[in-house]
């Protein structure tokens, strides 16, 4: 199994104050469908007097969005044990969505679980 | 504002098979309290038989665990413009319930929102 954690930072997005929580879930869920990924719960916190974090848990790690609409900024990551496409495809709707442009990603080197086991015993960190 | 996110994957957690959700909450609670952050709402996901994703939205963004009780790993993110002590000491009450220790830690670049717009504007990126 291999983890796959990207972020993205996304700027110049037009109209974050206009979106709703829903809408963010459910580009957040064509994300996962694109990877593969089996959604679970979500989750929608709205913040005054605009912006939202988004969670959207899946059976393989989570997706997660926040909002900056007075500075046009979209936080995003991606975290997942399963992508049968790349991240930076997946994320398609929502970045069609949010109507931005990707200022910055990164992808974050995670410890697999079926890693875990041999490093805990070796007292090895992945590099 | 700076954005603070680091990412820890902790092995050897010895009994996250017994630990609930609540728990879990109640340490990132501390450790947003730690930082001088805000909680806002909250998000515990069981995953059968055992394991939990708990997701703590703040003012300042939010912090994520993810265990894996078969594997002894958890997958901790902490991501927040206000950091008052370094996120290495904040995650103290996360570490000693988990009991585990830290395998992996990156600091992960991320925009500012009071970046975001003079990025946008001059199509820059952060390195």
């Amino acid at each position: 199994m291999t983890m796959t954690h990207v972020v993205y930072d996304i700027t110049g997005c037009p109209g974050l104050d206009q979106l709703s929580g829903d809408e963010l879930i459910d580009a957040m869920r064509q994300t996962a469908h694109r990877l593969g990924c089996t959604p679970r719960t979500s989750l929608i916190d709205p913040f005054e007097p605009f912006g939202h974090t988004c969670v959207l848990v899946l059976s393989e790690s989570h997706i997660t969005v926040s909002t900056w609409p007075e500075s046009g900024l979209a936080h995003v990551d991606v975290f997942t044990c399963r992508a049968q496409v790349e991240p930076g495809e997946a994320i398609g709707p929502l970045l069609r969505l949010l109507g931005g442009q990707i200022a910055n990603t990164r992808q974050v080197p995670r410890l697999p679980p079926d890693n875990a086991l041999h490093a805990a015993q070796a007292g090895e960190a992945i590099r």
